[in-house]
């Protein structure tokens, strides 16, 4: 198979022993697949992670993290998320996919494209939004980058793994539309638009089965909705019944089981539980994998015959520059914000993770970085002549109480014309494994900036963690937050461009940040208990609940601030086509106004103005981050297609546009809508089917049954019908029921002859 | 059967035919049950409601409301659960029965036991509570009132029927817990204490199976769990498949079917699908029912035969009295409340609901009344010769401008010391058959609040209404807020009664009324879309929500003023036995610290302080109605059992108590609390059965897998589980999974030993 010129995959597999064919369905090693020397089928490297490559060292003796070959820790998907930028995105995948080639690897177990269903998860620094249309767009592109350099990507986790707590038992309860609206769409638009090559199947079950033996997810929906081509493969440990996976179209188990698994396979198969071809169906996926990440695509894969070198230096350039579109400055008053590195200005840097950075997340995707940058270094290192740092740790990273450092700090802040203080959250509160307990940072640290604000108002706050953190309690103290999220191994050198203003600060939130965690729409449903946990919010998820419950937020989805200034105008909406083939072109005009170039994302965001069904206020549809100097003006367009104005029908199993007046809201932030347009679309009405359960109500509106109903009734039920007051208490009513309670009077026989036809 | 020396049930099954029998299944006419003569087994009538009887007057030709026969109309449930009286409702039950009695009705259709989950339930004021325990206790109460006279009750709409909007088809997705705890915790109460002789299956499904067809709701909880001895009949045309549900449970359908079930049920015998046994069960059910309802255990049933006469006079003076004690004060700034009615004062009455009262909603519940009492004929009677009333309408029932009206109400006002507001829903809102689309008093009303409070600020509200009303557009210009509900036919009176200071007023929120309607837990969740309504809050329902979330509500849960004031003192706790045999003894000191006599609710709140599942903030367990004379105390005591304090664990099926400490708030609101304690409570912690898919935690945990897997995993296994940090990564681990991922290292012998035991 490594042979371009060798056997095509079916020859191969009709080589195959059952046996052996078995034994290709879940791994050789950690973090290989099985090989088959026999047949020339080599065994491929899958290996994490979303963020920069964790190659375990194949020559180490054990299986700690430590032993990882060292590779660029880009921003997590918290930060890239936050970028709001494609092109950014893809470029990032093309490093990783160029690391990962370099080391060997085929698959790269990324993007994660989970949605941040709430900000305890402790997993969120691995994910890149609460909204699909953000996740999708992003991780497709990430996807692009990856495979553009002929390495797999693997969308991941596949699906509902919105939580670490009891992830491998825990059932999400959530009904079809929201999984379809909200936690699938995001894959989808990603299969789509990139093609992935893999998708990893998750952990937990859905609605009681497990996402790794589902046939509905893997199968129908991956695979015959979505048109996916590529291979399944297991979260490591995620299989339970490996027959049960096969069966469902999981096509890879990982890690190595020991042959358990291979001989139930074989088992089955021969005791006629399981069709072989569903084993067949599996290898074939798997040797196209092998074929597409072989040479004849690329570059050859397998330790030592990929380029000589990664090109680190250019790597870490390029995450410096992730790490500073990622960033987002939630606050800035009376514009502190930048500082002017030639100034004659005495600066206090202020908190231990100046000095010694907080860059991502802990659990399986930790990569070994190639260099780390620190804040205060790289502040040092640009700083005029004139601008004097001050450096105090303030706290030490373990979280307890330190009197000392504390007073140091506030010494140095009292003595500093600003003080720039680096706050945010320990390293062991985030992590893959367990949840956040809640989301307010460290009191000390709280503690230190209210001290640092008392004795010098003109305080700056950079922040770094991977989940949201809590800002009402402390943000009064602050003049500016520059939320940094966990920036990865270049992230002080971004710090230190959007502090000195050489990079203006153009990343918006992905997720919602809340006044407090009880507003969040899962409180009360997260993380669920004896093995269940219910997404009784639906689909308003994240600014979807905020919105409709009309509830305040610290800082609202899609906010953040620039040190530029941008003026929207001139807004036309355009519907083309009807029904599945309405297009509504947008487009308007965008002005820096301000004095300084700068990037915008522009966010458009729609409202269904009415519908059969509940939905959300408004939900984001596009956007686009455009980059303008000083005055200058481009046009943005956009255009939305029949999905982008539709909803999920469980009744019809099918999505539904249903025709009217969708409103489109053009601006800065969910919360900071600053153009509007009205468009009415065509479109058949929804039509269900009509069967005796139906109501009267739906008998009524329906376009042969309503005619006909009125057609046969009585004159006594038609005037009946005709009392408002009367239709309004039965109108709910089924027609069976009303058949029965009216005797009968209500069955003709061109009724039955309609719903036997 | 009518004749108490006649042959025993089982002797008169045994004479019926196949037919015979299927046909006593359904019913004989729209409110009667079907006969056999030759049997002598008489039809007997079942009608509605919970707050007066309504009988279709036997002599009347068609089918209207209109042709009932007068009865008293009490106070709705909405009014009645506020009360928090459980005397009266046994009161009111038994004027019920008389009533019903002197109408040969063998079965009155109440109480309504259902939660008030949203404000928009068009049929919120057939039901008691947002809360279980007030519902359960008063719905006991009206049971044993009614029955007491020979009458049978029905516990209705079983269950989780919440909303109106496609009752007949929606399906109310709900997990067990909540379920139990919430929504059939009341009906369970009823059962155990009073022993209803009926029980009503609802239009609705649950979880996707229709209630009037579900063996695990009417027979595995109801029956087997519950010890119902009753008969379960269908909301009258709930029954889709007469097969299934006498096969579930349901042994009378409702109303006649023309034959057409009875056939179903005897071709379903006869071709094996159904067992006769089936059958036999739900005749003998009926059988006892009619023996229950004879002249063997009270006055004979059937038209002409029971007492001459009922006691309408008596019954509408109790009327008058269930509605004093049911409103409730919400606000009385500077004791603007209560009006002396001998002093030298000019009183506008303003509003049509004082001349044209609102005191019953719209629906099958509908009471043709005996009589009507208006507020304002009420208040003329009983003010003195100084007191002078002038009545302005401000507006019309049919809710249209009308600017004269307006006009006339502002100059009332102007020209008056003191101006008393008539305002509520109109008719039309309100209904079985339809929900509301929003919970704000019709805007002209609100319009005509504002003007006379501009002109006279000593302005007095009084609310008719049978779902809450939004009060906090409004409130700031009412000095005082008198909500009354939909009173009954003497409300009237009692409004007079209350206003004068006659009685002091003493009832008290049973449901919270919050700020906005979007505030609600049900918000996104109501009514559903396409069939199905998930109850994604769960068992956050009520305060229950409002609590645990933090936000603020007009007027929370419990709330209710007095003319008097009352102190809390004294409050003892002591907990006796352990286990499912714990009592928690409370004792306190009640003063009524006033100068007129007053009733108080004394409300007890119960929180467990930490379990293994999550739980309300606080969840209301015990109450008591205190009436004390100016300056009077009284001790007052309570006694909680374990099922107070437990809850429902869907993984082991039962009640659990877990050990540990319990809150205990006792006073006068959810958010009123005056004194607290805090119990310990001794019981063996829950073990849930440990199998291979048992996490790591889990198995640490038990008291018997714990040790075993320490002992037996290796040195290396022991060591890493002995850090903390990779403890808490894999604890939620299934041990499967582990043993997988271990390659076999964590199995031992032991393990499959007593794993196999």
């Amino acid at each position: 198979m490594t042979d371009p010129s060798g056997p095509s995959a079916p020859a191969v597999l009709a080589g195959l022993t059952l046996e052996e064919k078995a034994a290709l369905l879940s791994g050789g090693g950690t973090w290989e697949t099985a090989a088959i020397d026999r047949a020339a089928i080599p065994p491929i490297v899958l290996t994490d992670g979303p963020h920069g490559l964790r190659r375990h060292d194949p020559e180490a003796a054990g299986f700690s993290f430590e032993e990882s070959l060292p590779a660029t820790c880009f921003p997590t998907a918290a930060a890239l998320g936050s970028s709001w930028d494609v092109d950014l995105l893809e470029e990032v995948g093309r490093a990783l996919g160029e690391e990962s080639r370099a080391a060997g690897v085929a698959v790269l177990l990324g993007p994660g494209m989970n949605i941040k269903r709430s900000p305890l998860c402790g997993r969120n620094f691995e994910y890149l939004s609460e909204d699909p249309v953000v996740s999708g767009r992003l991780g497709a592109a990430l996807v692009r980058g990856v495979q553009g350099t002929g390495v797999g990507a693997s969308l991941k986790h596949f699906a509902a793994n919105n939580q670490e707590t009891d992830r491998m038992t825990v059932s999400a309860e959530v009904d079809e539309r929201t999984l379809r609206e909200i936690y699938l769409a995001g894959f989808e638009r990603a299969v789509r638009d990139a093609g992935p090559w893999t998708v990893m199947a998750a952990y937990n079950r859905i609605n009681g089965v497990h996402a790794a033996q589902d046939p509905w997810l893997l199968t129908r929906v991956l695979r015959e909705e979505w048109g996916f081509d590529g291979l399944v493969v297991s979260d490591w440990g995620a299989v339970l019944d490996p027959v049960a996976a096969v069966a469902a179209g999981l096509d890879l188990e990982m890690p190595a089981t020991n042959g358990v698994s291979a001989a139930r396979l074989a088992e089955a198969v021969r005791e006629g539980r399981l069709e072989e071809s569903a084993l067949d169906r599996a290898v074939l996926r798997l040797l196209k994998l092998i074929e597409r990440t072989s040479p004849g695509t690329g570059p050859r894969t397998g330790p030592g015959t990929g380029p000589a070198e990664a090109d680190f230096d250019r790597d870490h350039a390029l995450a410096r520059r992730a790490a500073a579109e990622s960033a987002v400055l939630l606050k800035n008053e009376d514009a502190i914000l930048p500082l002017d590195p030639r100034a004659d200005l005495r600066v206090a840097v202020i908190g231990e993770f100046a000095r010694t950075p907080r860059y991502q997340g802990a659990g399986s995707s930790r990569v070994k970085p190639t260099r780390i940058d620190a804040a205060l270094d790289a502040l040092t290192g640009a700083a005029g002549p004139a601008l004097r740092l001050a450096f105090a740790a303030g706290f030490t990273l373990s979280g307890e109480e330190a009197p000392e450092l504390l007073a140091e700090a506030v010494a140095a802040a009292r003595d500093a014309d600003i003080a720039v203080v680096f706050l945010g959250l320990p390293e062991g509160e985030e992590s893959e494994g367990f949840d956040r307990a809640g989301i307010d940072l460290p009191e000390v640290q709280v503690r230190l900036l209210k001290e640092i604000a008392l004795v010098n108002p003109r305080t700056v706050v950079v922040l770094a963690n991977g989940g949201v953190v809590r800002t009402s309690g402390w943000e009064r103290h602050a003049r500016a937050v520059l939320e940094c999220w966990l920036n990865g191994q270049a992230g002080g050198g971004a710090v230190a461009d959007l502090l000195f203003g050489r990079v203006n600060p153009s990343g918006r939130l992905a997720e919602t940040i809340p006044l407090r965690l009880e507003d969040n729409p899962s409180h009360l449903n997260f993380p669920g208990s004896e093995g269940t946990v219910v997404y009784g919010e639906r689909l308003y998820v994240g600014y979807r609940y905020y919105d409709a419950k009309g509830i305040d937020v610290a800082y609202p989805f899609g906010h953040g601030l620039s040190y530029t200034d941008f003026a929207y105008s001139g807004l036309s909406a355009v519907v083309e086509g009807d029904g599945d083939e309405t297009v509504v072109r947008l487009r308007l005009d965008l002005t820096n106004t301000g004095t300084v170039a700068g990037k915008e994302v522009v966010q458009v965001y729609v409202r269904d103005v009415a519908c059969s069904v509940d939905r959300p206020v408004r939900e984001l549809k596009a956007f686009a981050k455009v980059a303008l100097g000083p005055g200058e003006s481009a046009a943005v367009r956009f255009e939305l297609d029949a999905r982008d104005l539709s909803y999920y029908s469980t009744g019809l199993g099918r999505w539904v546009l249903e025709p009217g007046d969708f409103e489109i809201g053009v601006g800065a932030s969910s919360r900071d809508l600053r153009l509007a347009a009205t468009v009415t679309v065509d479109a058949p009405p929804p039509v269900r089917p009509l069967t005796l359960d139906s109501t009267l109500a739906e008998w009524l509106a329906h376009p042969e049954g309503g005619p006909l109903l009125r057609r046969t009734m009585t004159a006594g039920h038609a005037s009946a019908m005709s009392d408002p007051a009367i239709l309004r208490m039965v109108e709910s009513t089924p027609l069976n029921r009303l058949i029965t309670l009216s005797g009968g009077a209500l069955a003709s026989p061109e009724l039955e002859d309609y719903l036997a036809r």
